[in-house]
C-alpha cells in the first residue's frame, strides 16, 4: 500500500519536470510514405475517402497541393530529403546509362557519401536526439547506416522488403535495431507472402510512439524520420486492417498508415507538446503505378514512379504545428522534400552549410504567414535534367517512360495513359522544349505551341532559370554505378547474436550496375 | 419621421409573421452545374482547391463521391432528374442510329411529353412554388417551356448558349422570364465571344437570391431549381472574377459558380431556413473532356461527357440541410440526379406516381442515417444499355467511345487516355461482358479476367439485374429523332415586345436529326 502512494508521487515529480524543462527548440516529424501517390489521400481526391486522420490533420495544418519530391525514385529521392540536395549533387544517380533510374538494391556498393552533411547530423549538433524508424535506403553496407549519419536510434531496415530471398543468392533483408541487426524479414520479422499479413506498420508506430514518450521525459528536442514501406510493393497490412478497404490491399495499408498518423499526432496531444512538434506528412516519389491495382493512386496526374511527369514527383504533403501553423491553410508555395532539410534548421535555429548548394529553401515564411516565393524544381532523371518547373508552367527538355522492349515486357509506367511526342518509349530530346500550363492542364496533355505569344514570354524565364542552374551545377560523384553480390546484407553487424545467422558472402565480383530504365 | 417610424414597426410585423407561418414541408434548393466533371471540387481533388464554399458545404453536409448523372449528355440527365425516369422510359434518346448520344439543339422538334410527370408538377400541387433559374433544356417549342410543366417561374434559356448565331441560318437563343422571352444571348444579354465576360452568373445568382426571399416572406415552401451554365463552352464570367483563377477561364468560371453557392447558402441563414431547406449540388454530366483546356476535370476517371465511363456519369454531389445532415459526412451510397426526383417528394411527403416505373429511390435514410442500401446504376448511351454497375463491380456489355472518322477530325472522348479493348471507337459488344472493381480500380484500366473466381460469382449477380431491368423494360416514345429548321428559336413568345424581334421561319422540312457519336 505504502509503494503504491510512492509511485504517485514519483510520477507526479516526472509531470512536473517535464513541464519545467520544456525544450526551446521545436521537436519534428517526417512522416516519408513509400510509394504513396497525391491522389491517395481522401483531401487529395481519393474517391473512397479513406484517411479521415490525415484529412484532419489537413484541416488542422496546412496543405501543400504543389510539393514535389526530389527524385521519382526511392533512394535519391530519401538522399535528396536528409541532405537538401539534389541526387546530381549528392551522388545518388547513375553515369551507366544516360537519364536512368537508379537506387539502392543489396547489391549496390554505394551509399551516403561522408562527404554529404545530413540533417540528422547538423540536428545531432545542435542537441537533438533523432531516430529513423522504417526504411533507410541510403546504402546497407557499414560505412552507410543511419548511426554512422547522425541518427541515435534506429528501428527498420536498410533497403526494400520485396524478394525473392533464399539465402542463397539473396540474403532476406535485416532489420535493425539501432546499430545491429535484430532478424530479418520474412524470417523474425514476418510478412506473410500470400496474404500480405504483418505487424511491421504496427511495430513502426509503437517505435515512433515511444521514442516520442521517452524524449518528452526526458526535456529533449528530437527528430523523428518516421519512413513506414507498407504501400510499397509487396504491400502489407495487421489483423486489424485487413480487407477493410474498399480499395483492396494497397487500400488496407493505406487505412493502417492512416490510423498510426492519428494516433501519433493524438499522442503529442496527450503529451501536451503538440505546440512545440512540427508535423509534415509526405511521401518519397509518385504512386508506383506500375505495379496496376496495387498500386496507389496519383489523381489527374500523368503516369508514376520513375518519370519526371508530374505523376512520378508530386506528393501529397502536409504541415501540422498547432498554435504555429493556422488550423485549414492550403499553400500553392511550390514545394519539394529538400525544403525539408533547410526548414527544419530554420526552425531549430541551426546555419544551413554555406560551403556547398543547397537545394531546399526555408519554409518558415510559408508555414507561419502563408507567404509564396517563386522558385523553380528541376526534374532529373539520373544524370540528366529532363524538366523544369517555374510558376504553373512546365517544360519538358526530354521525355521518357522506359524503353520500348521493356513496356513490351509489360513494364508500364503510364498505364492508361499515352500522349503523342510526351510518353515516348525512346529517350526524345525537345527542341523548342515541350511547355505545358499545369494549372489548366496538369494532365500534362496539350503543350503550348511554341510560336504562341504565352511560349515566347515564358520559355526565356525558365532558360534562364536553367542556365543559372546549370552555370553552378558540380554534379556529386555517383554512388550507384557499382553493385557485387559480395555487399549484399550477408552477415550484418549483429548477425552472431540471438536467433540471427550470419551467412557466407560468394568472392567480390564488383560490376557495372544494370539499371532497365 | 413619422413615417420612418411606421415603416420600422411594418417590418417588424413582417418578420413576426414570417416566423409564425414558417412552412412546415421543407424548401429545396437543387443546383445543378453544366459539364462541371467530378473533379473540378477542391473536395473531390481538384489540385488548385479553388471551391472554398462548395468545399464548406461538404464539410457541413453530406459528401457523395458515388453519384452518377443518369446520361451523360445534358438534355437526357436533365429530363431524367426531372421525371425520375431514365431516358429509355421518358423518351430523351434517339434510335435514329445505335446507342449514340442525342439532346435538344434548336432544330429539334421533340420535348418533356405532356405524359411525364414531372417533379415540378408534383410539388407544385403539393404547395410549393417552383422557379427555375438557368438553363432548362427539355425542348424549346411553346408546348415544352418549364411553365408548362409546373414550373411557376423561369430566368434562363431553354437551349444552350453556343454559336454561330447568325439570326438568318440560326437564331440567337432567346433568354426567358416566365412564359416569355426577355431577350436573345448575344443581343440584350451579352456574352463577350472574345474575353468570355457576361454577368450571366451573377443574374442567375441574383434571381435566385430574389426567389428565396420572396417566398421565405411569403411563407410557402419553394423548390428552386438552379441551373446555371457558366461551364458550359464558351465558358462566361463575370469582371469579378475574370481572370482570377490558377485554371484559366474554365476555372474562373468556377469560382464564380462556387461563390454564388455559398451567397446561396448564406441568403438561407440569414432568413433563418436553413433548417428547413434542403440544398442539393451536383451537374448534368461528366466535364467534357473534348474541349481540352476549356474543360473541367473528371479526376482519377476514364473519359467524360457524351462516354459511359466514370468520366462521362461520376458527379460531384453535395447534400445541405443543417440540422437533419449531420455535418461532415461521406456517404458511398450510390446515388442517381433521379433520386432527387424521389427524395424531394419523399421529403416533402408525395407520393412517388405508382402507374410507371421510376428509377430514383428516396436518399433520406442516407440522408438522415448515413444507410446505404445496394441497387444498380445502368448507363445507357441512346437507345442501348451500355454498363451496369452493382455494388463496387461495373460491367461494360458495350464499349465505344465516338466513331473513328470523328476522332480523326480531332474530336476526342479521352484526351490522352487510352485502354485497349475498353476505349473503342467501334462499338463493341463484350460478351462475356467486361467488368471492373471501382474500388481498386477507378480508372475501369484493368479488367477481371472472366476465368477468375471473382469474375464468376460477380458477373451472374449483375446479370440477375439486368435481366430483372429488361423485364421490365418499355421503351418511351423518342423525342429525339426529327430534327426542323422550322422549330428553332425564330419567334418566341414576347417576341412582339419590348427590344425583341421576332423574326421570320423557314419552310418547315422535318427530317431524321443527324447524331455524329
Amino acid at each position: 500500500m505504502d509503494r503504491c502512494i510512492v509511485a504517485v508521487v514519483t510520477l507526479c515529480m516526472v509531470l512536473v519536470m517535464v513541464s519545467c524543462h520544456r525544450p526551446q527548440k521545436p521537436n519534428f516529424i517526417v512522416m516519408l510514405m513509400d510509394d504513396m501517390g497525391w491522389g491517395d489521400l481522401g483531401v487529395f481526391g481519393e474517391p473512397n475517402k479513406e484517411t479521415p486522420n490525415l484529412d484532419k490533420m489537413a484541416a488542422e495544418g496546412m496543405l501543400f497541393p504543389d510539393f514535389y519530391s526530389a527524385n521519382p525514385i526511392c533512394s535519391p529521392s530519401r538522399a535528396s530529403l536528409l541532405t537538401g540536395r539534389l541526387p546530381i549533387r549528392n551522388g545518388f544517380y547513375t553515369t551507366n546509362t544516360h537519364a536512368h533510374d537508379s537506387y539502392t538494391p543489396q547489391i549496390i556498393m554505394g551509399g551516403i557519401p561522408d562527404s554529404e552533411i545530413l540533417l540528422s547530423e547538423l540536428l545531432g549538433e545542435a542537441g537533438y536526439r533523432n531516430k529513423i524508424v522504417g526504411k533507410w535506403h541510403l546504402g546497407h553496407r557499414p560505412q552507410y547506416l543511419p548511426l554512422k549519419h547522425g541518427f541515435h536510434e534506429w528501428f527498420g531496415a536498410p533497403n526494400c522488403h520485396f524478394g525473392p530471398y533464399d539465402d542463397i543468392n539473396t540474403p532476406n533483408i535485416p532489420v535493425y535495431r539501432d546499430a545491429e541487426m535484430s532478424g530479418r524479414y520474412y524470417e523474425q520479422f514476418i510478412i506473410d507472402k500470400n496474404t500480405g499479413l504483418s505487424n511491421l506498420t504496427l511495430m513502426y508506430l509503437d517505435e515512433g510512439v515511444k521514442f516520442i514518450q521517452n524524449q518528452t521525459l526526458r526535456g529533449q528536442p528530437f527528430f523523428l524520420y518516421w519512413t513506414p514501406d507498407a504501400t510499397h510493393d509487396p504491400l502489407y497490412v495487421s489483423e486489424k486492417f485487413y480487407q477493410t478497404s474498399r480499395r483492396g490491399r494497397y487500400g488496407d495499408a493505406v487505412r493502417e498508415l492512416d490510423y498510426a498518423v492519428g494516433e501519433i499526432l493524438k499522442t503529442l496531444k496527450l503529451l501536451d507538446i503538440e505546440k512545440n512538434t512540427f508535423v509534415f506528412f509526405t511521401s518519397d516519389n509518385g504512386a508506383a503505378t506500375y505495379a496496376k491495382t496495387s498500386a496507389g493512386s496519383n489523381g489527374p496526374f500523368l503516369c508514376g514512379k520513375q518519370t519526371t511527369f508530374e505523376g512520378g514527383v508530386r506528393e501529397p504533403a502536409i504541415a501540422w504545428w498547432p498554435g504555429t501553423i493556422p488550423a485549414g491553410q492550403v499553400s500553392h508555395q511550390v514545394g519539394s522534400t529538400m525544403d525539408l532539410y533547410t526548414t527544419l534548421l530554420d526552425l531549430a535555429g541551426v546555419k544551413v552549410p554555406t560551403d556547398r548548394p543547397i537545394d531546399g529553401i526555408s519554409l518558415r515564411s510559408t508555414l507561419v504567414n502563408n507567404a509564396v516565393v517563386q522558385r523553380p524544381v528541376f526534374y532529373y532523371r539520373g544524370n540528366e535534367l529532363i524538366a523544369v518547373r517555374l510558376g504553373q508552367y512546365k517544360t519538358h527538355l526530354w521525355t521518357f517512360t522506359n524503353p520500348i522492349e521493356e513496356f513490351n515486357r509489360g513494364v508500364d509506367f503510364c498505364p492508361g495513359q499515352y500522349i503523342q511526342n510526351v510518353t515516348t518509349h525512346d529517350q526524345i530530346h525537345h527542341d523548342p522544349p515541350l511547355l505545358f500550363h499545369l494549372g489548366r492542364d496538369p494532365g500534362e496533355k496539350y503543350f503550348i505551341k511554341s510560336h504562341t505569344e504565352e511560349y515566347m514570354k515564358v520559355l526565356p524565364m525558365i532558360q534562364k532559370a536553367i542556365d543559372e542552374h546549370r552555370k553552378h551545377m558540380v554534379p556529386g560523384e555517383p554512388q550507384l554505378n557499382m553493385c557485387d553480390r559480395a555487399v549484399m546484407n550477408w552477415a550484418p553487424p549483429g548477425c552472431d547474436k540471438g536467433d540471427n545467422k550470419c551467412l557466407t558472402a560468394p568472392p567480390s565480383k564488383p560490376h557495372l550496375c544494370s539499371w532497365p530504365h
